[in-house]
């Protein structure tokens, strides 16, 4: 994939029925962007990056975003921001595949 | 709107007659991310950005993505990245409105 040409997030997705799935679209010292995979009953722990954004935009299915104020419905459309240090955590309680982009700002290599 | 609480990128949109219209979803040192609004005709000239990498996802209409070499189809749920110093510019030549969510990484203010 060239970086500089249109493509379509969904068809990088990676599957696995271990655990998240990831994929990465593109990446600089400034940003990492990729694809969290998550298949029904997946989930992404609490966690929370240094010096790091978190965006996340859902590409498709349902699920849930951790806060450790409790949890928010991620939908198709939907996006949410975890600024630096928020912990922020991703479950699919859904019986769907959840596909999000997310992109760390400064990408982790950069830190 | 909290940064840490989902939200759906659409209902920020701003349109206006004269130009391309903008709308702010969050913005840190690190990364701004924004909406850039195309009524039918309205257009982003082809620029670049010193040390900032541009990520566009279209989340509704279509349009052509510029670049110094020739155009590129955008559709809904397409996505492209231009790494900084890489000229790109927006058209939207359909006869719908054309919605982007458009990143810098790092933010201008940044630099």
């Amino acid at each position: 994939m060239q970086a500089t040409s249109v493509f379509d997030p969904r068809s990088f997705a990676h599957w696995s029925p271990e655990k998240m799935g990831k994929a990465t679209l593109f990446e600089s010292e400034r940003v990492l962007v990729g694809l969290n995979c998550f298949e029904p009953g997946q989930e992404h722990r609490l966690h929370a990056h240094e010096r790091m954004d978190k965006v996340y935009l859902v590409l498709e299915g349902r699920g849930a975003l951790l806060l450790s104020t409790g949890e928010e419905r991620l939908e198709p459309g939907k996006m949410v921001v975890a600024p630096a240090d928020l912990p922020h955590g991703v479950r699919n309680d859904s019986s769907e595949r959840l596909l999000l982009l997310a992109l760390l700002c400064p990408a982790p290599r950069a830190k």
